[in-house]
């Protein structure tokens, strides 16, 4: 079987399943599909219910992230998709599924990761299972979010015209995961193992900080008119939201943010660093639209919030699709790849 | 590591993590430590949070539950959790975390189950996440149900005096997976199969029955002073009601009901069907306790309802604590033991 993170077979087996009528009945404003479900919630606000599930070997392994990073990152990577609704974060119910070969200090640390994260984006944990595992651990985490009614940033909102922009620079989390798969695990709390390790792009590995700041800004403004947080890739999510609004997406290659330190990394190790930017995941920044007649203001904002934004390219009327173009003004086709952290399947 | 299941060591990684004024000001009304949280909601209703996660080796084997059964039983075991404190369930998250070995077919029929018990009892599934998994199945539910403001009923409410409840008999599940281990899998659509079989018995394991209607008539008239679903076994159900009631909890033996076909089997493999009585896990019935003047009323009611009632002890003051009253006038301790499928660890 292909591996399901690449393909989203999910799809295959849930749509059809249950009537629009049947979703209306029971609140549900939006099902299957986007970062986030949305239903329910307070007068004025919509409840937004994700849940993202991370698994030994397929997207960790005990030299690429410790108990702690696993812990932080379960929750984090389901705050960014609160965070690409434009929501705000507010319950986590979670799931650990432990190898009976663990100890309770790793446990620990596991617990201490997960609430780590919880704490500093403001989530609360209210409820959970643990479980035995026979070998490999497995955290699933379910995150409510809250939204303003009607307000939340769909990938369905692209429209011909708009630009399209990131929040921040991508490919660092699989520049920083190149690492480690070559080199091993790196404790970034001891200078001398981190003595010209690219700490930065390990960092954006272990402990992504997902963009509910920035997440907010483009609902409260008005501004996103669609959005997609970076978790499987540039690419993978361009081409989301270029079929859920049915529009043609061109990346100009010139503009794609590349940091400093993945530029660097990539030359010393003879990698092209397009390939992390568009096809590396889980930066967990976000990508989105925007009318040009908020450009500016957008820039504005965004600078003296201190939050980055790279204006990248452009909506186009056209079937769904997503280009790139070069410098030289050559069109390349971007394929709808996603993120796979050790290519098994 | 001893096993997580049986001893609830999430506990010591969880509590006092986050203080009870942070959890007011999430909207928190009840966190980790009852068969839901409560949380949040619509006027007039609150939210019942629930997460419970099966996985293979641990909770099933490929020769005890088809893959349509335990897609069925993972959603069953979440609305039970539901069931347990009144509510109505509603929304489900689903994560599925697949063999690399795997293919379509088998994740149709896991799909089929999930959504056969969801349409069963009107729950809808929102969304979730699908991953692969490098060796063994893990599905995760979150079920969020609703409950009318302030009348969940939780574990706490037990006072002396007060009688206590089953609706239905237990064990039955785990008579049927002794038959599953014991003789293989067996297809109960086919009659030459079952021949024999304790067909109840591994209906009751494959295919549970979360008791819905029972929970809520007892939250509705206002009968259930506490409750828990049979998860993890009568005994252990009974030691978490004494714990969070302070309150002793007599047992009397020759009131707990024990189905005839419970009874035959265990005789038949010179086994003491009480083992599996109290200590079975997963037959999804409630226990409760209720004061004795709604003794009549909730026998006659449940009886025009078609819903098994036995009143099997009644409540004491006393430190937390649970016994058995022999038929011979004699007290036994009961131990506080949970329940575990494959006695691993």
């Amino acid at each position: 079987m292909p591996p399901l993170d690449e393909f989203g077979l999910i799809r295959v087996w849930t749509e059809g399943r249950q009537s629009k009528e049947k979703l209306a009945i029971a609140g549900v404003t939006l099902g299957i599909g986007d970062d986030t479900a949305i239903a329910g919630g307070t007068p004025g606000q919509e409840w937004l219910l994700t849940m993202d599930t991370m698994v030994e070997e397929i997207h960790f392994r005990n030299d690429t992230m410790s108990e702690y990073d696993v812990g932080f990152k379960a929750i984090a990577a389901n705050i960014s998709d609160i965070a690409a609704m434009g929501g705000l974060p507010k319950l986590a119910l979670v799931s650990v599924s432990v190898p009976f070969q663990w100890d309770e200090q790793r446990m620990k640390l596991l617990f201490d990761g997960l609430y780590a994260c919880a704490e500093q984006y403001g989530v609360v944990i209210v409820g959970g299972d643990t479980t035995s595992a026979p070998q490999h651990l497995v955290v699933s985490v379910t995150l409510i979010g809250s939204v303003e009614t009607g307000k939340a940033i769909r990938r369905s909102g692209a429209r011909p015209g708009q630009f399209i922009f990131l929040t921040g620079p991508t490919g660092l989390s699989a520049g920083g995961l190149h690492y480690l798969l070559a080199r091993g695990a790196v404790e970034l709390s001891s200078p001398q193992s981190v003595n010209h390790a690219p700490i930065h792009l390990i960092h954006a590995h272990q402990r992504p900080t997902p963009s509910v700041n920035a997440g907010r800004i483009l609902l409260e403004k008005g501004w996103g008119t669609s959005l997609n947080d970076v978790s499987d890739g540039v690419a993978s999510e361009a081409w989301e939201i270029a079929e859920a609004s049915e529009v043609k997406l061109i990346l100009n290659e010139s503009q794609l943010p590349i940091s400093g330190e993945l530029a660097k990394y990539a030359h010393d190790n003879d990698i092209n660093p397009l390939d992390w930017v568009l096809y590396g995941g889980e930066d967990y920044v976000l990508l989105g639209t925007a009318d040009k007649e908020h450009e500016q203001g957008m820039k504005e904002h965004f600078r003296a919030e201190g939050i980055p934004l790279f204006i990248i390219g452009e909506v186009e009327a056209g079937k769904p699709d997503v280009v790139m173009e070069t410098a030289a003004g050559a069109t390349k086709p971007i394929a709808k790849q996603g993120y796979n952290h050790f290519s098994k399947g």
